[in-house]
């Protein structure tokens, strides 16, 4: 079962961002670049997943199961977001016990949506 | 082609609620089981939607398409809802144009997912 971890690399944050600066979506879509993805787990980019006032924003989906639409995350989040992604990937409906999730996810929810179908 | 209106019957919205009172996400639920269902669209009852800070939450859902999820609902909005979601059915791919989208659904996205897969 392979999930993905959806990268909104558009978001501002409602940050004032310089010219030619990457914003802090670009900017978390590079720190978990550099991370190790855990197994299971594909990262993809996407623009705008419209949580603009939330954001940087996240999502996490796959087939036949819940998915997770995080908010206010910055690159600094990165090794907890892949932390989380891969105990994500583990679970066979999407839903990680509350106390195995990492505190992030605990904290900034923004949605989830029950499986597709 | 029929898609899913999930509808968070346990949203407080930031309310209080008495005893015996139903929660603002059950009168929204009621209020679209009282309107015209369009065709292509089925709603159903889900227990939390994670977004307890933005709610009343409802989420659209369907194979091969876009996630939405939209906050601040209330049973006053169920007929632009159910306006909305039909016209979210009659897509392909769940975009609905941006000038063809109902107001609150404008206004108050908290966000969109890509399709699964």
């Amino acid at each position: 079962m392979t999930v993905t971890l959806h990268v909104c690399i558009t978001c501002r944050a409602g940050e004032p961002v310089e010219d030619g600066q990457p914003v802090p979506g670009a900017r978390l879509m590079d720190a978990l670049n550099a991370g190790d993805l855990p197994p299971g787990v594909r990262i993809k980019p996407v623009e705008c997943l419209s949580a603009c006032s939330n954001g940087a924003a996240i999502a996490l989906t796959g087939p036949d199961r819940w998915t997770y639409v995080y908010g206010h995350m910055t690159s600094d989040d990165a090794p907890e977001i892949l932390a989380g992604a891969s105990a994500y990937a583990q679970t066979a409906d999407g839903i990680v016990p509350w106390r195995e999730r990492v505190m992030i996810f605990r904290k900034r929810s923004l949605a989830r949506i029950p499986p597709i179908g």
